[in-house]
């Protein structure tokens, strides 16, 4: 028992258990400690070892549950009592899962760490909503975007780079300031009409979904009250999902093999 | 038996078994049929139901062995045969991967599809790297833009667009291209000291990386015959890499747990 302590910090998908990697369910199935974040589905908190501590700190948007320096302490004492540590996060650590911060953290006290790599909600609620990321016509390449600041800090994106035709723009956490991104894109030189899509709760069977234009798309999300967590999808290729869209395409009697 | 003809499309991730997902794996141990890609590995294939006929398809950049329209009719086909279809692709069957093209014909020829998605290259061979994504500090996004087009076509970025130093690029398919890509993002005004990483067999044992800045990594790419498949990832998260790169974290006697 000379080991190094160590954290896992593992992407739990975006919430459909299936979407779990081997490597994770292997790890939460084993830890003995839990600490995990509010965007974990309790499908998947269900296979976490019986016998493990959980540890919540989820953070819900404007209203942080526990602050990240205490997370970081958490991380570290809990390492170091020589318990088997997971820190769970919704989606993937390493994109706007705040996992390098953690790890950073770790790593300057000594505390081992590795990185399982999760399904990003990128992929795992466009999926559900049948829209590919790329598709050789449509869009040569896809931007993650953060729509979220910190309270008091103004979105510094540069709207221009981000207001391409030819990619596919996902924009995560965005739902409270969805008017000012669609206004700047749209004065970035973005049409208006382009096809914009909203996913809220995507990977789980309270999957909503709307399908809209850039300039409508604030107004639905009023309109039919979209809640957190939603994602946006904003480029040609959402209009492939009139085409691709699972449930459309897949009838019931339609059973998984194996 | 009055089921629809299917066919999963299903994401093999980077190379690591441990990175399937649940549902892919328990996909391809049931499979009666499975056509695979090139980029999938061998580690991976060993997992496949020993009894499936196994189809590759396997596509070498510059050397098509199966044409596309040629890989649609064999899913098509597999499919009405009544058989039980997996096609395995590597990474993500949404991102560069044409699995919407192939989810297209399906639907218009009354096979229905269901993707399950995969761990992209872009986080799974940056984590073996030790860089993440995104981070609060050095990227509020990321974008992946594909390196390589069909023979005889140009690359058509907009390089302004992708050349912002506040966000991290990540290319896949572009060794053969990476002299005129690091050209047109200096000469659109990234930073000649921007960091950059190559990373060569990223989540497989033969991983190799270089580290080093924007305008040196053609020169680099060549002095040290990288080979397909390499990703490449250009932007300040890449220094992170000194930091949070694993295996300089873990020492060689933290075994993973469980």
């Amino acid at each position: 028992m000379n080991q190094k302590p160590i954290v896992y910090i593992v992407g739990a998908g975006p919430g459909d258990p299936d979407m779990l990697t081997v490597k994770a369910l292997r790890l939460i199935q084993s830890a003995e400690v839990v600490i995990i974040d509010r965007l974990v589905s309790a499908e998947i908190q269900a296979l976490v070892n019986q016998d493990a501590s959980i540890i919540y700190v989820g953070k819900v948007p404007g209203m942080h549950c526990v602050p990240q320096d205490e997370i970081n302490e958490i991380l570290v004492n809990q390492a170091r009592s020589g318990r088997q540590v997971v820190r769970l996060k919704g989606g993937d650590p390493y994109v706007f899962g705040r996992g390098s911060e953690e790890a950073e953290y770790l790593v300057r006290n000594n505390v081992a760490f590795e990185i399982v790599p999760g399904i990003s909600a990128a992929s795992g609620c466009t999926k559900a909503a049948g829209i590919p990321l790329t598709h050789r016509d449509l869009a040569t390449g896809v931007q993650f975007v953060t729509g979220h600041r910190l309270a008091g800090k103004d979105l510094d994106h540069n709207w221009q780079n981000l207001a391409d035709p030819n990619t596919t723009l996902v924009i995560y956490m965005g739902l409270s300031n969805i008017g000012t991104i669609t206004e700047n894109l749209i004065k970035a030189g973005l049409p208006a009409s382009t096809p914009a899509a909203a996913i809220e709760n995507g990977s789980t069977k309270d999957i909503r979904t709307c399908f809209t234009t850039l300039d409508n798309l604030h107004q639905r999300m009023e309109q039919e009250s979209f809640k957190n967590p939603t994602l946006f999808v904003i480029g040609r290729v959402v209009n492939l999902a009139a085409i691709l869209n699972a449930e459309e395409t897949q009838p019931e009697n339609t059973v998984e093999f194996g």
